[in-house]
């Protein structure tokens, strides 16, 4: 009798952690010229997907990584990856082709940026395979893609993640209106900046904005606020989190999608998903994107520790702490 | 022996009471036409202490008020000042001349705004008395206005304030340049909004420019980013405090002043001008700032008491309250 009953709570977490356990990341993995008022990098190693992983890795591992890279991506990128426990089955190499390239110039004020040049390659038509060794897929990040990949991945899931959360920019709004909504109504977080927020809602304001955005489909919305912080909303609450005041802000390439890793991070680690948590897990993703800006491309986020970024959230307790007893 | 203690005992608070226990606001009492995406407003009551006073004496009383208006200044508004505590022995009325008036319009973001008309009437030649009744100054709350006024303000006390902030703006660090410097130089407390603190400093980054202005005199900078919150910065530490998420900015005109009111009221109610109290006054100089746009001129702030003041606290601690803990 006991071992019976072992067996099956032994087969019942098996199946449990079989189909729910680990976190996938959909993504470009691409490479990127940047123009910044402090310099100009080479082509170097960019892509929504590349920091996420680098940024999640930090909290959960593995980090099931989904995407599409040429022949010209390389080798020991891939392996440094692998190393950091980031799996590269669901990631494509096509051989013959060049991978996703995208070139840009920011101002000083390091919001607003210019597009030199984009060539899509690889992604032009990207058709996602998730691997079958995906499918316990607890939580899946959908960084910003084309909404039909993104709508495709989700449609492979045999089971639904437990959380799903989708990154996404005002591009696919203007030119992928449909297969965007229809991807936006089956997520549970979204993330989305500030112009963007407002692009899709048709409302200026952000609080506006969230209430209409709430109605698509999410029951979380992230609004990203860059140098001026993040926002979250969830049915009526609202949250904020400051970016953390730097000296410098170096290269802001990346620092949403590092945000994002290190918010589906915390939430992966922990595996709470509440509202509550999820506000620990801007901070944690605020903290990682205050890195991520120290440097060009994902540079500062191959040298840090938990360390450094326990340290980094330590610094966010401190920037917002206050007591106040009125009277 | 007992008698004489006592007396003595008294003669001492009495003279504490007599140097030290008032709070003094210096500023315009003016009047405003104002224009926003919203509506558009009469000529209406407006002016850097005005909105002080009014905010102010919801935690502070008496607020002593030194200005000048011309005779077009309404009666009315005197008195209803008069009545909320504000003593207005240091307003000059100058019965044959107009009150300084000034006209603007917002845009949709509404933190910029062009000028479309300034008229300094009175202002031109304001020389500001302080009364023998105020030199029980304790707290000093220089608003906008000519560096030179604020400069003869602080002179005319017979003992320095124990705690002197100011606010300023663009325009005199261009026309004022060295008479701005020298009242810089005598405060604790400097309020400036990002635009200026960059403009101030000669450094884009907020944290380079407040190392710098640090330098020149005050012991605390406050970074006021309107929408996007305010940042306090004092030795190595740094304070942030967001903007209440609002549905609606119906008219931004006076949030600056009723944020510098409600910060300089609250270390005034409470006499604690350590970093951690100004951290909370930064929190309700937010929470009155928050009132102030909701309706056009100091409409909200004559409607609103203690108890809305208090909800609105606790609306900004739910906004940044988190718990986190990494392992």
């Amino acid at each position: 009798m006991f071992n019976k009953i072992t067996f099956f709570i032994l087969l019942s977490l098996r199946h449990q952690n079989v189909l729910k356990m680990s976190l996938v990341v959909v993504g470009s993995m691409a490479f990127d010229a940047i123009e910044t008022p402090f310099g100009k990098s080479d082509k170097i190693v960019g892509g929504a997907a590349t920091y996420i992983a680098w940024s999640a890795s930090n909290f959960k591992k593995p980090v099931k990584q989904i995407s599409v890279v040429g022949g010209d991506f390389p080798r020991e990128e891939l392996d440094a990856l692998t190393d950091r426990g980031v799996v590269l089955d669901g990631v494509q190499i096509k051989k013959n082709e060049k991978s996703f390239f995208w070139s840009g110039k920011y101002h000083m004020d390091m919001n607003t940026r210019d597009t030199l040049d984009t060539q899509l390659n690889v992604l032009a038509d990207f058709d996602p395979v998730v691997p079958e060794g995906y499918q316990d897929c607890e939580f899946l990040m959908l960084g910003n893609l084309v909404p039909a990949v993104q709508l495709s991945v989700i449609r492979q899931m045999k089971t639904r993640p437990r959380l799903i959360a989708m990154d996404t920019m005002n591009f696919w709004m203007e030119t992928a209106t449909e297969d965007l909504e229809k991807v936006i109504r089956e997520v549970d977080v979204l993330l989305v900046n500030d112009s963007e927020a407002r692009e899709l809602s048709g409302q200026y304001s952000l609080v506006r904005a969230a209430k209409e955005i709430l109605k698509m489909g999410p029951k979380f919305l992230i609004i990203k606020k860059g140098e001026h912080g993040a926002l979250l909303f969830h049915e009526d609450q609202v949250f904020f989190a400051p970016a953390l005041p730097l000296e410098e802000v170096f290269d802001p390439t990346g620092a949403g999608d590092t945000f994002a890793g290190g918010f589906i991070g915390h939430i992966a680690r922990t595996g709470d998903i509440s509202y509550n948590n999820m506000k620990s897990g801007i901070i944690v993703g605020s903290a990682m994107a205050s890195f991520c800006v120290e440097k060009f491309g994902t540079q500062r986020l191959r040298e840090i520790n938990r360390v450094d970024i326990d340290e980094r959230v330590q610094e966010f307790v401190q920037l917002v702490n206050f007591d106040i007893t009125l009277i």
